[in-house]
C-alpha cells in the first residue's frame, strides 16, 4: 500500500494540533503506524528554517518568504513524509501546503494574485499532495479566547499579528477548503474536544478502509 | 533608462569578485552609478540565508537547498536589484542563477534532470535577467592553485569539496554558456588580473553605450 496521507489546517487557537495528536493516537490504537508530524519542520533542516523563520527576526520580501517555507517544506517531504507513506505509513501533518496559501498568500499578501500563482506553482514543485486535509474552523472571538489562554510561551510572529490578518487567514482556509472540496472537509472545531474529535473520526473513517484494502 | 543588470559567474578561484570590483571601480570613474552585490546574500535577509546554507552546517535534501537559494535570491531581486536598475543604476551582481544551476544542479546533483527542471521553473519565477553574464573559466590546476593561495579565511561548504564536485561545476558553467550564449560571455581568466580586467572591458564597452542612449 502507499500510506494515508491527512493534513490539519486552521487559524490561530482552532486546536489543530491537540486534534492531530489525538487522531494519532486513536490510529496507534487501532494498530496503525502513524508518522505525526509538523510545518513549518519535521526534519532537523527545516525546524532549522521553522527557527528561521518564525523566530529569526529576519524581514524578507513576500517572495523570499514564500520560497524558504517552500523549501522547509521540501525537506520534510524528500526525507520524511515520502518515505513514510511510501513505507505504507499514516502520516498526519499539522499544516502544509494550504497554510502557505492562508498566511503569506491571503494573510500577509492580501490576496495578490501573483503571490498567489507563485504559491500554486511552488505546490506543483513538492509532489505530495494530502489524500484528506481536514480544515478546522471556529468563530473569531473562540479562537482569540483560545490564542489569550495559552499565550505563556514564546510567541511566533505570525500569532503577534493583529485580527484583521487572521480574518484573512481564516477566510482564505475558508475559500480553500470550498475550492478543494475533494480534498478538504471543513470542521466546526468550536465543539468541546471529545466532540470535534469525533467528528474528525467520521471524516476519517472511510479513508482508513481504502487503505486497509489497499 | 532601465539600468545595466552584469553577472560574474564561475567556480571557485576564477577571480569573480576580484574582477567584478575592478569592473565597479573603474564604471565608478566613468561617472556611472554602480551597485555591487553579490549572491547569496546581498539584503540582510538573504544574507542571513546565505549564512545559514553556506556556514549552518545543516543538511538539506536537494530540492530544499534550490528552493532556499531562490529565497535568497527572490529578497535579493525585490529588495536591491530590481529597485538599482529601475533607477537606471548598473547592477554588478557575483553570482546569479546560473551558480545555482552548476553548483546545485551539476556540481551536488550531477545534472539530474528533475533537480535542473525545478532550478529553470524557479528562475522563472524570479523576474531579473542579466543584460550581460561573464563566465570566467580558468584550467582545473590555475583554480586549485588560486583556491590554496586564498585559504586562510574561513571554508565554505563548496570550497570544500573534491575536485570532482569543481569539475561538475566548471563543465556545468560552460554548458550554461554555450547554451545561452546571446547573454553569456566566457572569459579566459587565466592571464594576469589587468589583462583579464581588458578583456572583460571590451565585451562590457558596447552595453554601456546602449545604457547611455537609453
Amino acid at each position: 500500500m502507499s500510506g494515508l496521507f491527512i493534513t490539519f489546517e486552521g487559524g490561530e487557537g482552532v486546536g489543530k494540533s491537540t486534534q492531530a495528536r489525538l487522531l494519532a493516537d486513536y490510529l496507534r490504537g487501532r494498530g496503525l503506524d502513524v508518522d505525526l508530524t509538523r510545518e513549518p519542520g519535521g526534519t532537523p533542516g527545516a525546524e532549522a528554517l521553522r527557527d528561521f523563520l518564525l523566530f529569526g527576526g529576519h524581514d524578507l520580501s513576500s517572495r523570499a518568504e514564500v520560497m524558504a517555507h517552500f523549501a522547509a517544506r521540501a525537506d520534510h517531504v524528500d526525507r520524511r513524509i515520502a518515505p513514510a507513506l511510501a513505507a505504507g505509513k499514516v502520516v498526519i501533518c499539522d499544516r502544509f501546503t494550504d497554510s502557505t496559501e492562508a498566511y503569506q498568500g491571503h494573510g500577509l499578501g492580501n490576496g495578490d494574485p501573483v503571490l498567489l500563482d507563485m504559491i500554486a506553482r511552488l505546490r506543483a514543485l513538492v509532489p505530495a499532495v494530502p489524500d484528506l486535509t481536514l480544515v478546522l474552523q471556529v468563530p473569531p472571538a473562540i479562537a482569540a479566547a483560545r490564542m489569550a489562554e495559552r499565550a505563556n510561551g514564546r510567541t511566533d510572529r505570525y500569532e503577534a499579528l493583529d485580527t484583521a490578518f487572521h480574518a484573512r487567514v481564516a477566510a482564505g482556509f475558508d475559500m480553500i477548503a470550498r475550492r478543494d472540496a475533494t480534498r478538504c472537509r471543513r470542521i466546526d472545531a468550536s465543539a468541546a474536544m471529545d466532540a470535534v474529535q469525533d467528528d474528525i473520526r467520521t471524516v476519517v473513517a472511510p479513508y482508513l478502509k481504502r487503505a486497509d484494502n489497499a
